[in-house]
């Protein structure tokens, strides 16, 4: 006797505005936009890992109002794409997805738009494996088997086994620091908190209406004012600006019982910045990433970006050059983190990234209302 | 009793197209046409050099025909200015301004259009001196006290004195390397070659009839054919192009008996190269030169050119960056030589600027006729 075949919802959260990547990577056109590991953009990238495959419906994009433009571009025209009208992180957002669906016994499979999975198959075997538990009502979260102590992602301690491939979630841990990223990683049953994560509409929305009322109902009457218009779903803005702004993790899984991790190595990269980009990426034999219009001369394990000037780097090893049409960025590798220091400078507002990462709620800054 | 006053006209040679400068200079705007140094362009100090003193006639330009606008945009609009159809070097060009000149008694002042003179009042004491020789029929050059071993330069080995502050010129030194370099400065009495020369426009084509009597019948054949409109006078380009391509330093200084030497401590610079400019201009408390729209963040040593896109550097020490509308060259601080290959590589033809810089002629590549 074999379990009835789920269909799973993905639900792709476009709304970051990443400065990580800057200057390429702008408020107006972030990182989910580019096109920064193959032809296809992260976007594209994100939904063809579940367009060829069977048992998946018609993703949903929760996309910010500000980009419909880049996600007409770059869809194919099925998707729902819920336009917010103001950040408000990815509690709420996931929570216009789950209202926007009929069938409270949907799988939504939640995932980052601008994150890479080398390893496709290993995704989706991931995937069956977290299925039967989220049949019976468990969040589950993906955890990604660490390449080494980094600093940049929270970690997700693993307890006992719930079943084949699926370990109950003994706690979240904060992003470490270097030695305490190391002594987990020694420990051991400690993965990677990717942000992709499984569950039914239903066990979400009892979760949200546990955990963040407040929430719940603010989402629920966004939705409920939402304007459809084709496949564009407009939230009732006021409604909307209603709602905590809250990461998923925070308002949710860190405070749910039923939560359960599927370990899986797979390839998977945020892409969180130029330094792993380049470890990415192909390297020529000089260890050097450019995208061939770059003149690289006794130059070794540098980066070279453009979408403008052509970069010629002489002389000089482990560099990053990223170059738009008005803006030159050069940073050291592997301190490509220093691009956000220059994108400070170039008064590009960090909050509404650091909300997207799934940082605490940072102080209100007054909202733009429509 | 003292001698008549002599006036001087002065000859600025404009034909260089230098790539020690790309990307910012460029053959079709090579460094004299640039404000590398203050507001005014290269050219414009060097004419404002004269302009304000007295016993100067009207200044020669002769410059590239390519470079007809630049002039014009860059004048005032009383010099007589050459247009030079096509590269021959600075012998052929001197000649083109002497035989410009009617009084065969008249003083010309040689001078690249490209070089910065910090202390000028040393400049024009310098010519004092030289003028009595001058006026007696030597060919003299300036010499610049030497600030190190430098290897960028031709030295030239001073003999006895023929004046106050006057010696004749031992010999001429090409380029030296490093070791043969410190060799002569520990020898003493060696002195930078700068290519500013001083002598009667008889005694020039004087030099020129003796020793380079093929030069002097073209040069001649194309002042005799020239074509003036206004105060632009352009030789014939046929007679011109048999012209034998040679500088001054080759085929007269060398050559020539009564030769002699002013050394003269003036705050020279060739500004050869981005190095040299980091080391003229003024640096802030970091040391870094930029032009205000760079961003320089824990960066030190660095210099930052861009007449287009705005420079970020985070965390890198010691390199340069200049920047074009649409070339961004990096190298590192101390070998800004690099550029060159950059250059080259960019298809941008040295050959312009070997010649003007005084290298024996290289193989005649395919002679562009108008």
């Amino acid at each position: 006797m074999t379990a009835p075949v789920q269909t799973v919802t993905p639900v792709i959260l476009s709304g970051g505005s990443g400065t990580r990547l800057w200057p390429l990577s702008r408020p107006e056109r972030p990182k989910q936009f580019l096109a920064l590991t193959a032809e296809e953009t992260m976007l594209q990238l994100t939904l063809a890992r579940t367009a060829t495959q069977e048992n998946y419906s018609t993703p949903i994009i929760v996309a910010s109002k500000a980009h419909a433009a880049l996600v007409e571009a770059q869809t194919g025209g099925e998707e729902l794409v819920i336009l917010e009208p103001l950040p408000r992180n990815t509690a709420p957002a996931i929570g216009l997805a789950a209202l926007a669906v009929d069938d409270p016994a949907t799988v939504l499979l939640v995932m980052p738009s601008d994150h890479v999975i080398a390893d496709v198959s290993r995704f989706h075997d991931a995937i069956r494996k977290a299925l039967p538990l989220v049949a019976d009502g468990w969040l589950v979260t993906m955890g990604i088997t660490p390449e080494g102590p980094a600093t940049g992602y929270g970690y997700i301690a693993l307890g006992d086994a719930l079943g084949e491939g699926v370990q109950r979630v003994e706690r979240f841990v904060e992003k470490p620091d270097r030695a305490k990223a190391e002594a987990l990683l020694a420990a051991g049953n400690h993965v990677w908190n990717a942000g992709i994560f499984l569950f039914r509409v239903d066990a979400y929305l009892a979760a949200l209406d546990r955990f963040q009322p407040e929430m719940l109902a603010a989402v629920r009457a966004a939705s409920d004012g939402a304007v459809r218009t084709g496949r564009w779903l407009s939230p009732d803005a006021a409604a909307f600006a209603a709602s905590p702004s809250n990461s998923i993790d925070y308002a949710v899984m860190e405070q749910a019982d039923r939560i359960a991790c599927v370990p899986v190595d797979m390839g998977w990269s945020d892409v969180g910045g130029w330094d792993m980009l380049h470890s990415i990426a192909d390297q020529d034999a000089a260890g050097n990433v450019s995208d061939g219009s770059a003149t690289l001369i006794d130059a070794h394990g540098c980066l070279v970006r453009s979408d403008g000037p052509r970069i010629s780097i002489v002389g000089l090893d482990d560099i990053i050059v990223v170059a738009t049409g008005n803006d030159v960025v050069i940073v050291p590798r592997g301190q490509s983190q220093l691009v956000q220091k220059a994108a400070e400078s170039a008064s590009i507002r960090l909050r509404a990234e650091q909300a997207q990462d799934g940082l605490p709620p940072v102080p209100a800054a007054p909202v733009p209302t429509d």
